[in-house]
């Protein structure tokens, strides 16, 4: 379990405090505690408590003086690796710094945990801790691609929690990914779509069309439009804010996602150095070619948010660097400051509610749509 | 049913011969008979059988000299529209362009048919005149990815024939996959992938394990290399040449590789744009980003090819362009010159013998891995 540390530098009450997990990452803690440098320089009202190795961490946190009464050491003397299977860190976990980053979540002490470690690992350490919120059946992973709109930004989910998705597990879905949209974008009434080949109401697979039923009949409770069938290519459109997908499927796009760019990104490298004059050309084309990489960069977008848990937990890529772990931090304290986690637990409660009426009047009229 | 044209600009014998549906596309048959005239100018062996309304077509055709001699035309009073229903085109649609193309690979006068209209439409009416191949169950569409292979393309399939897929569909899906891929991109010996949210043995859907070992179990039969399972990202990366999965995420993944592919052009776009030293900037990238242009531009790789019936039938982008049309007649031209069609229905023949005795090996020792 957890070892209080020694260090009396505990936060005081007017931040707001992120659990960090320090262990696990592909980089080493350095770059986790860099990224809290950056994030705590930034933001004043943010403090830490990590968890890690003390041994470690202690005499990182120590050097950097911009965490000097911010950072309280949780000592960790384990760390889940990548290749641990999740039900190992289940069982055996229980020193891990992955653990102890969850507890803090727990115990109330922090609201929102981040973690750089092993997804499947932190995901059912996340459901086993934590515990799913009442009428959760499947947590999702919600994430945030570059897109269209004027906030640069659409959020999908799940980005891969769970392969199956059910009709009632997409209706919270879109619940979830709303109110994330709402606390997380800034939107009031995010526009929700439901992933599908094609934009037809007779298209896809049966659970596809019982979802969309549903989620036209929650949307109204759920405070978000429903803009029905979207397609793969919509995800990065401005035609919606959210989009609802089952893991698997989900998974599988923000991949095809990830490689599509990084294959144009190599080509155009490929492209700007094959010549001399290409390559004085890419000196003229920096500022505009920086400009389009800022605009897409997945460091900026870092943090995959674990949805439908007593707390939230933000999956940050393994292999981010200082940059993209205080983008996952930043994320993390907008989300705490914004009290997302109080109201999407109210959401779910009073969508529960709504989805049980509704049910029973389709019993008694055979059906709404 | 088709008229035989009055017209006796019959191709003569040495011609391979391509029936091309000339009605259907957005651009209308103005760009279908201007790619022909592309193909036809590069290369003397190619000939076509072009269906459509005779009034439209005869004055396009008259007027290129490229095609005299070469381009036989059918009269066909109607069109299938993108809204069209496919059951419609196929209860209704007889006196069509696309049933008239189709007619054509039918009877044995072309190898391989070629159409710009509804994807539906031409999926169920090629599924209901030509017929599936013996063995088949669910014709897939396969389409070409642009990669960091040397060839520069990777394949995929099933790229929307059909939302559902079972494990012996995929284990068919890869057999044909590699079967193109030999013919279509000159591979000795594919390496085929299955499409999946992790490449451990243990992950995804239960269809997917059982097609993992089925597959497995079919390479060599097929001719092929089975790499396992992949992820989104490896579609475009040089780990494998053919990517198998079901027509849902297929569809999916393609249509976001598509959407972000064009997110990052616009931007692009924006970002050369922006101030006057990056709208100069972007005159010296010119040849650079041309150079990019041409490496990822879809209508290069235009061309969905319906695998599993009896005859190849491909499907243009609706929106193709003449350069589009051209690659997708390409295309036509080399699968049929390969003698695709002849070989791919002797493969599909041994691969369901050989499977038959698998499963009866199976039934004997329980399982094989």
């Amino acid at each position: 379990m957890t070892t209080p540390s020694a260090q009396t530098d505990r936060p005081d009450r007017g931040h707001i405090i992120i659990s960090v997990d320090a262990m696990g990452g592909d980089l080493g803690p350095e770059v986790v505690i860099e990224g809290m440098v950056k994030s705590a320089v930034r933001n004043r009202a943010i403090a830490f408590i990590v968890h890690g190795d003390e041994a470690q961490i202690a005499p990182l946190v120590a050097r950097r003086s911009e965490l000097a009464g911010r950072c309280e050491i949780r000592h960790a003397p384990a760390a889940v690796s990548m290749t641990d299977k999740p039900s190992q860190a289940v069982r055996n976990g229980d020193d891990t710094s992955m653990w102890s980053a969850l507890e803090s979540v727990r115990s109330g002490e922090a609201t929102v945990a981040v973690s750089c470690g092993n997804t499947g690992a932190l995901m059912l350490l996340s459901m086993v801790r934590l515990r799913k919120l009442p009428g959760v059946n499947r947590p999702a992973i919600a994430v945030l691609w570059p897109s269209r709109n004027p906030g640069g930004h659409n959020l999908m989910l799940d980005a891969g929690a769970d392969i199956r998705a059910e009709a009632d597990d997409l209706v919270q879905y879109a619940a979830m990914g709303a109110a994330y949209a709402r606390d997380g974008l800034h939107l009031s009434r995010p526009r929700v779509g439901l992933l599908n080949v094609g934009v037809e109401d007779h298209k896809g697979r049966a659970e596809l069309k019982a979802a969309h039923e549903k989620i036209a009949a929650a949307a109204e409770t759920g405070d978000f439009e429903f803009v029905g069938f979207v397609e793969g290519g919509d995800i990065t459109s401005d035609r919606l804010d959210v989009v609802v997908t089952d893991g698997f499927t989900g998974n599988v796009a923000l991949k095809t996602a990830e490689g599509v760019a990084g294959l144009i990104r190599e080509l155009m490298r490929e492209s700007f150095s094959k010549t001399p004059l290409s390559r004085l050309a890419a000196l003229f084309a920096l500022p505009a070619l920086k400009r389009l990489q800022k605009r897409v960069d997945p460091r900026r977008v870092n943090g995959g948010v674990f949805l439908g848990l007593n707390g939230t937990v933000i999956k940050s890529h393994g292999s981010a660097d200082a940059t993209g772990v205080s983008a996952a931090i930043k994320l993390a304290f907008k989300l705490a400051e914004s009290g997302f986690q109080t109201r999407l637990a109210a959401l779910l409660a009073s969508a529960q509610a709504s989805g049980q009426d509704a049910g029973a009047d389709r019993n008694s009229d055979g059906g709404q749509e």
